[in-house]
């Protein structure tokens, strides 16, 4: 009936303190921000809950891979059906949970919160396949343009892309139904994965692939094409955040790029501000790029010197 | 009874030559270093231990963002101080492994070592008040710096440089407090999982923001101001090593750059050696920098080449 | 009996159209690829299973530094031959898996296979004192490379690039052996550790050191020799892709950089394509280099300007 | 990302007409008794649930032995409090999802039930310091009354009968407060763990002692008073059971014995029927009672004859 | 990458003479029993796996008492479908290893082993439907029988008895299958959680009733008919064990009672031999009882007296 | 981050007068007993520890049934070895805190109570193979006792009689090592499990077995010859409790039945007192005996009557 964990700490119990501190700092509370919220206490949404739900995801959407073993033509659907449903519910919740933080569902009483997450989750299930789809691209892409891919397998398994990608297109069309909060999460839980960082906000087309990836950094307004190709430590971000009058932050304006279809973008470039990248263009590894680019461009960065 | 896992390995048992492995492992670590020091057998620090250890300080510090859902008025302080409770106890167990690398321990028998353990927690348990506002001073750099984010909780939750700030904060008291070992690891566990990599003895101001992270690295003599921002890839490093006359590094002294009040850096610089960047300047992407500049400067990058 | 979650979800069951959407997962399941080949349901290796071998492999090289407090001289010999049986065991399993992807291994039948399993894992299980040796060099290396550096001990809990070597070395092992899903699994999961990506065909000579190491990318081909010195976002990548006529990439051509022994790369350089850092070389931060340098070379980057 | 159990089955899949099986299955669940109630789905409370609140609640009152270890002075009344508000939290959704089979909330809506279920906790948890004091009288009582008994905490720690006394008195004061199920459901857990059957509509005084305990059965309408001590295999049990004029069972009606205070009932006994054993009795071992007996009272068995 | 607990022993590590120990250990083993058996190790079935299996055919049986909450019409055979599928193939493993303990099976190789598990668990999957229908018939003579219950799903949930006899369901069909070991050990789970231990063996006809269930035991060879009732601590036990010329005992001749339809024994009555209980009777409490009885007898203990 | 359970409870918190509560509970605490002894705090045993401890102690007795699958000629020691080792650290800090207990440590200091600890824990773990000695006979006298039982795989793994002389045997030693507290949860552990009660102090000979055995009944000061058979229900208990001057129990005096060789007592039996069975007895079911019988005396109970 005991809950200790049973192989003691090693060390005698010692005074801290306690009522002090714990004093200080609920004056420290007190004097800042609190999760209360129009008098609504807000609880938050899980990253656990959201792990969990993103694994269910992708068990649904490729069963064999991110599955179970030995699933069989019988039991396959019964396995993606389970998972589906517990897998709903459980998001259910945590967009119910995200809304809270929305400024226009101030207005809505409990069932009605609790109504507009079962839609969000629904529409979103309804998604589903077509997500599905967009991801079979990016798998494909990656296969033809990485000449070390040996299998479908390897980069469904193996590449820290596939998994960026995979927590982002489920990321995006949370953010587009509507529940932004929980889209963020789950795209910093890939940010953590991977290394990389995609905000939920960006448009990026389909047969997207990034290689090696870590450092990459897509911003909220970005706009990408079909056959997107990305190497590690590439930024497309914004050059300047305009403030209003009184020096406050402007937020939601296009500040990231428009990538074209069909550009590739080589290790360690740097691309800033709402400009565009013409299709077909190739930007070359660490350049530093803040203006337009016409189709077909080919972008390099200058030569080094040996001082040898 | 059984202790097994139960589904088998699917595969028959094999010989290995355990015996003739075993042994030639032991001959290779006789041959090297050696856990004994001084005749002392030295637990190490377990990086588990520090995990919860930190979850623990972070529940303590905002317990309505890392602690538990459902807190109410009443209940609040009985769950920091429990939980304060249990991650002191369980920080002096880690601590008192620490001081075993020390230097200056060595004087020191086992119950001496428990106090000096039980000693360092107490005082930086006292200190957590002091943290917290700083961290809170951060938390509302962010928001105040980056359009993206639209409420505290997703800086709490979704940021990063929230994390890596968190467990520098923690870390570098450690670090002042004489546990610099425990103050390593728990930097270390913040690189993992945030790409953000700052050496726990580096001096930090108050409204420090770090924005997207992946690839920041922070040396060990570093010191910022007040009100500085960083970007992905930022580099405070050291230009050399200065070596003594047997040709073995020396180390501690001051090599990393001094970054005053109110700096912006920009992704991708790196900026080397024991420089000064004076207050207020801006350092652009991907710039290269080796030599002080004074306030108010704005360095940028050379121009690329379109070679379309 | 039950196996719920107790604490319930907090939102009433939904309908979500389940029929719909597993019907519409099947076909498109059907249209794509398929986990069947020739015939053969094909059972992915288990990316769980690989992190515990690793830890298995880990307390099996360093049992005090990597496996469990209180090993005795008369115990730790019990502890690593048990946990060397174990992981064992479990690594035969996981190549077994991976074998089912290489496409030498069509021919074989259930039995064959696991045999081969079997053989790869003893070869691999008698070769780790070598790779400990190894090991130990590049600890070193670490030790007297960094004026940060206190104690092997920190080398080995605190240093994301001890993490990657040690996964490194492990996985290139299995990749030589004949088992290079399961070697590129493991190295997967050591970049999502550390930010370090390192192909496990790259050929790394002793005392190899990484530090800071988030964004360090070494591709398929490469070949480092001794004492080689990389910090942050080096890259050493292939500058193009050739492909054959009919457009395909083609795989395995030598296309990544020859670092000689003695080679020291400062954070950001980006070397790209087939070429050759001769021996002694120092490579600045953020040089971008695509051409053979001799033999103690130092390059470095063009100076920035300063707009202020 | 992938949820399998890594050690695989060691079995090929089968095929099991799956199907089949499910139609057949649904099609005997829609034949009998269904969870809906009133178009009500009940959600049943959870054994595990329930399991984990006992042990908070063993920890509330008593939580130097069945708590945690370490406890300080300074931090005691911080681990109470928090494991009690937890524990209260979780007890509420158990006793609504129990209210759910209670015939007379059949009138209550969602939010009724709630609050039914929070009012029936606050006096639950109001109860406690009395249900503490009940407790130490049986402990003590039990010290008393064993030879083989060395200390109070061996009493605590090593007694079946402290731990069904224990959840007897909390089961209890649920049935009083209008939680009959979620009582049965504890009464049922402590039956498993110790042989001990107290159905918790029983009625039982302070200092009450069960030695070895293994088989006592007391039933639903039985009546204790204060320093009733007895030993395993004891029933208190139901002669006959009346039927209605339709043959079925009338629920509810005293049948179960009256036991005064001071009467001590050895090994074996079964004592059936609304019969009353005076004040002071000892009841034999093996003795079948059917017959109320006045105030000291010495029942013991006829002899048994030796064969040899 | 440690894999230790982190709270520490407490205790300094000591010396134990390991290898002595092992060694006489081993030389003990040597001397005695061994798992081999004809030059096949064979892998004992595993009772955690076990106990994951019963559970999954109790959530399949009885997916809305003893599978998940919140299960809708339209996700309900998803949910037993699956849950069907993965106990099906962890019961095959099962089957499979308690097969290597039957004397029939010596002759069987791997592959025929395998395929006698997957027929025998197909069998017994076909046969699932009509254990409920039993359960059912059990259940329905619970409510009917005690007038404590005051639901179904009380007797679900809180009932000894209806755990003891799912367990005996399930094991008895595997039993009669040809997997006599497996049943063995389902039931003496049973057991352990009820204190009611029935023998896989015995058969049972439909409407069983156990009230409390204690010290109940039900032998190998024993017949139950059909709405028979026991109270606890009721032996259906043999009266001796012939033995043969050589002293060993005879195994599987019927030596337990038979117990005809619509009789009720209660509570510690003990009954040995092969006799037979006529129908409809009534055996008392405590009746020691090995003889037959016909039909409709109505059998009690000779009186106390009271020595008052 | 975050620690909570991410399903939420379903029920919104409330207020709980937690402050009074907990106030209310340490007025009770100090009123009563308390853990503090002679000025120390005494860390409570824990019976998870002891659960932990008493699988490694089989574990390492009978590896191939208690132990792990797949073990091989080369690997079996390693692991019994390790698993040993890893038991005994456990052991010792259990005793320890066993010893605190004690009236006779009341004098010895930390360390001298660590050596006492780990003096007995060294002897304990010498007497292991002799106790594996004393478990080979049990497990081949219910082999050859049990008509019913068809391997000793089944004995070892089926039998709770097994079980529950495996937990005495184990805790019978340490009781005579000095350690009483720690062999009386053990043997409460086993009586949890298997309705078997046996105190640690009674002392038993080679060949014990106890068939079914829910509900028996051995005391602290029984003698039990080698050969000895009991079936379920069977009570070796004492008659009555001399109690000294004051009215106190007198505790430790002999009080509980010798039984000699070969002697055999059937279900429910109840032998009282310091009585003798002489050598080679039948005690019949149910007999109810508190005087000594001759060597090969048959004891039965009287006869049933039918009403009939």
């Amino acid at each position: 009936m005991t809950i200790d964990t049973f192989d003691g700490t090693g060390v005698k119990p010692a005074q801290w303190n306690l009522d002090a501190i714990v004093h200080q700092l609920r004056v420290s509370r007190e004097a800042t921000h609190n999760i209360r919220h129009q008098g609504r206490v807000r609880e938050l949404p899980s990253r656990e809950a959201l792990q969990t739900i993103v694994n269910g995801l992708s068990a649904v959407l490729f069963p064999t891979h991110y599955g179970r073993p030995n699933l069989t033509d019988e039991s396959i659907d019964y396995f993606v059906g389970d998972t589906l449903n517990t897998t709903l519910n459980r998001l259910t919740e945590q967009v119910r949970r995200g809304l809270l933080f929305s400024a226009d569902t101030d207005a809505l009483d409990e069932t009605e919160l609790t109504h507009k997450a079962q839609e969000i989750t629904r529409e979103f299930a309804a998604g589903l396949p077509e997500i599905r789809a967009l991801l079979v691209s990016d798998v494909q892409a990656a296969y033809a343009g990485d000449p070390a891919a040996t299998s479908i397998a390897e980069i469904m398994l193996c590449y820290p892309g596939t998994i960026a990608i995979l927590h982002y297109r489920l990321a995006h069309r949370l953010h587009r139904l509507g529940s932004p909060f929980i889209a963020r999460m789950i795209c910093d839980i890939s940010h953590s994965l991977t290394g990389i960082d995609i905000h939920p906000g960006a448009q990026i087309g389909a047969s997207f692939f990034i290689d090696h990836g870590t450092g990459v950094v897509i911003g909220e307004t970005a706009i990408l094409g079909q056959r997107v190709r990305l190497y590690q430590h590439v930024t497309l971000g914004a050059k300047r955040f305009p403030a209003d009058a009184s020096g406050a932050l402007i937020k939601g304006t296009p500040r990231h790029p428009i990538v074209e279809d069909d550009v590739v973008i080589y290790a360690g470039a740097t691309i800033l501000g709402r400009i565009t990248i013409g299709a077909g263009s190739t930007i070359g590894g660490n350049v530093w790029l803040t203006q337009s680019v016409p189709a077909n461009s080919n972008v390099s960065q200058a030569q080094m010197r040996n001082d040898c």
